[in-house]
């Protein structure tokens, strides 16, 4: 039984090697997260993920099916995303790109986001959307911080560049269906609105309220929402 | 006149900055390859592509369209490669991310080839295909390169990794159509037959015939073909 | 004078070579940004920036001067940041480090925001801070995003992971000054409320309302505002 | 005993840490990928290699003896290749570089193959070699895949660019000797006829002769040879 | 017990992934380097470190504590480095940058060293020093290792790039202090004279004698004495 | 003239592009270091090299003649280096790798260095040599720089860590000759003595006296001596 612990702290180990370090075999499929519950405390982890012996590699091991599938976007944004990462897609462990669908429903939003580790290409399939992304802050400070945005008909590609702000917004009245491409096996996404008044523990709403310049009972109000996480 | 001559020499400098060497700003926008023709012969270029004043950048920088139509499959191999990278989008220049539309007609045929830059993951959005790859040389000598293969059905992702050989096959009576991401800028691609077969010049065909292991009239034979590049 | 300007075109070139791709000689100082004003508008850029010929190169070219001074924080945050990277001090240029100096006033703020670019390893030098960051979507969708907070004290080093959200807030009634040392020559900041209502153009109030779950007036009210870049 | 094998588990764990990651101490000499066979089925692995406690590493790790001898040559390709990359020489791991000896009969050749990971610089050291490699498809449906070939003498150093198809043939009556380096700790080599032709399982051959415009049973008569893999 | 030792053999792996290979998830603390002794012989090592699982990382892990405590200068150099790298702070593990106090007493020296692994940026907040870097051998042999000096006040930030040889003197009569930033997660440091005449076992005086010039008995002197080693 | 100038400063740009950057095209060839003499003053350079026009290319520009030649070790070392990197390789720029050619009289040193850039491998192929390389720092005070050294002998190869200080001493009363891979175009070389003792200016001898821990008169003794650049 303790023998069986031992082992598990090995196999179970694991996170989400992702994309930028090049790969170093032709393939380095990711072992699952946690093979033995329910005690995973003591296990290691590496950059990345620990993977597989090569050996023992099958051909479903680079399969990921049902991105073919809406995804139900009934919820209070009004869309969802269906991330194929290494987290979801294990031959994806250690070579450097990520895909995602996107549903949205009629004004449907995904809402201010950033993906901290890549550049996503987004291919709208399907529908209309008003979409942009805000650069860094002007070294000028006399100038602002500069939005660009496209309304998006199906076969457009737009670029989001790694770690700006962006979103999507379906400005029609049918459905919207996108395909995301990611540099990295696992790019991350940090919702604006979530990270910031729905992190647990709260953040000090005085805190808030002095970064966004607004009376803390709306600092309170929107702490006290909801935040659905789409992705 | 001389003057306009050597500003050329700087604007038209120009290749490929693709994908893994890391973004220093927001954002690189792609300078078109060459402004002023006929003479280019002088330029300098740089790894991966000279970019665009930032303050000049729009919004249309980051745009591709037409990625919602099919490509013309009506050549020898019956499918087509519609690329999205920094040669067609210049806004992905030092992004790292780049996608690709595929078509194939019924029993086309994507044949052998590899991305020297970049994994691909493949998304089938129509139709049926029979795609693998084959693992670089075995270790042990007693082994044989290992071919992994599936059926994929819509909505299936696979994953082809960086350089290796892969292949897709349309093995239904319908069209197919696929998108494909990539984690480079720029990921190349070396159709085998076209650069064994039809380089310019050609190979020695003694140097072919020894490795293909066959009769010379049949490297002649296959010399003598017209190669199309589809992609 | 045509001439002037034909040269111009190549030595304005610049932008922000920054920190990943590693460095391919001893040093490569950059070039100020813009040499020969009032027309740079057909100048091009690298990936970071152009750099000095390295016969020319001076001690001096290594060298800033001013950190300890205190910076000016009679703005609408109470702190202001004094950046030292590539823009600065032209001898990082591919060196893939920065640092910066910030003051706070009492009570003063640093406001959520991001480094797309790099991590940054905070010291406290003098007053007392509560800061914090939070990590990025759950993959758990009964999880919240994570957020982690100290007290920090004068000697206190504190790590904010590349990418994620986070804030500094003085909590005492002296001022506070610290130091932050960045892995990248270009890290760019992203404050999150100046870049959701504070960017030029606007973003459209019917996505904010919709991403943030309130009534447009108060996205009204925040758009109307001054927001202050304190770096 | 069972004890013994959980240890093994991690011991043996392994595989190809290589080139491009950058090094994060001194060294990080691998540890030979399997200890305590036979059973080896549950071990993980990582990108590359897991290697040694850093105490009890000597200078050993970092030598590998006999590339001074000939390789055997009586192989139906008339080469052999030696290599010396993190799987020969442990002390390799980490380190982003390996060598290789080539040894060509008259008349022998390394038939054409990419390394999918690592540029090759080539010293010819003995008699003489044609040599050649071939650019990836042209963005110019008019243009054709370009070959690049030289005539080698003793100390002539050839470039062959990563992920590149490339050839040596011997043209003289003598043995040759060559000595490659590779800017990665395991570059990887696909020999394109044993993946194309010799892969296990084979590809399917309506596959192949569709790729390569030729009759099924030249592919039949080209997938029932023995493939000899030469390095 | 055994069963201990085994799960030890996991645990206790760990070395210092460090700077250059880009991070995979928010981030990845680094485990303890030995949590079981005395017996790590049998551990394995990855590049850097191994982790800790995510759902037990803290606050506390991203804190390091005292970098306002003047450090011990009473040695034959008078100056000493506290280092706040991935080996004493945590967090820092795959994220690339990392710091260090330095003290130097009146007269006191940081002797020539090198870091292997990232260019230093260099504070100083007290104090007087004099301080340069030699460039690395010139290609033009009649030229000379340029050697770039500069006189450092409070405030002042000097650049060091990668690898080059560098020193600090403090040619005031009072203490100084610095404080350093690097680009890396574990730079390195290598002393020049401690490496040359302080390794175990010492280098062989033939080869010092003759590599500089100088009498054997003055590499006898040399040897003889104790090299301290100031960080 | 004053054209040829302005053009000048474009076509002259150049330093060395070097290893660890991803490659972004097939090939980018630098282009030599200045077309135009004498004045390259206000020249700009890059990270690396700028390339020429791609379809400008031949295949001499991927070759380098003459490492078949041993070099003239009658110098005061008695050993010299001919390097074959992007600066006498053009075809190498971009890709991340190089070689060099090593000639050693009898007893002849090539004193200890390091490269800043780049691992060594080190195939010995004439003669006996003593080397060795020294690790970093220890982090534990009461240890000291380890030494690693071996006898090499023809066949042998041997890795020289990337930034590492390391030696090659000639213990045979013939001659010896190596040849060296390295994981970068332009791998940098330190010789240690000359860079600390032959530097221009010198530096201050105070600072040396102090360091090395000896009187100023043998500073003053090896700063006046002449050494000698091998490489």
């Amino acid at each position: 039984m303790k023998i069986g612990f031992a082992f598990c702290a090995i196999v179970l180990v694991s996170i989400a090697y992702a994309s930028d370090p090049g790969q170093l075999q032709d393939f380095c499929v990711a072992v699952p997260d946690c093979l033995c519950s329910p005690n995973c405390l003591n296990a290691v982890f590496v950059n990345g993920k620990f993977c597989k012996n090569p050996n023992m590699v099958v051909a479903d091991d680079f399969l990921f099916q049902g991105l073919n599938k809406a995804g139900n976007t009934s919820n209070n944004v009004g869309s969802i995303v269906t991330p194929v990462n290494v987290n979801q897609l294990e031959g994806l462990n250690t070579l450097g790109v990520s895909m995602a669908r996107l549903d949205f429903a009629p004004y449907g939003i995904n809402p201010p986001h950033t993906h901290p580790r890549a550049t996503e290409a987004f291919l709208l399939v399907e529908g209309t959307l008003y979409v942009g992304f805000i650069t860094s802050n002007p070294a000028d400070p006399a100038q602002k911080n500069k939005l660009f945005t496209k309304y998006l008909y199906p076969g457009d590609v737009f670029v989001f560049p790694q770690g700006l702000i962006h979103f999507q917004f379906n400005v029609g009245k049918t459905n919207a269906v996108a395909f995301a491409s990611f540099g990295s096996q696992n790019p991350g996404t940090i919702t604006i609105a979530n990270a910031v008044f729905g992190s647990d523990p709260k953040i000090n709403p005085d805190v808030l309220a002095k970064a966004f310049q607004v009376e803390k009972n709306i600092i309170d109000h929107l702490q006290a929402q909801f935040w659905y996480n789409n992705n």
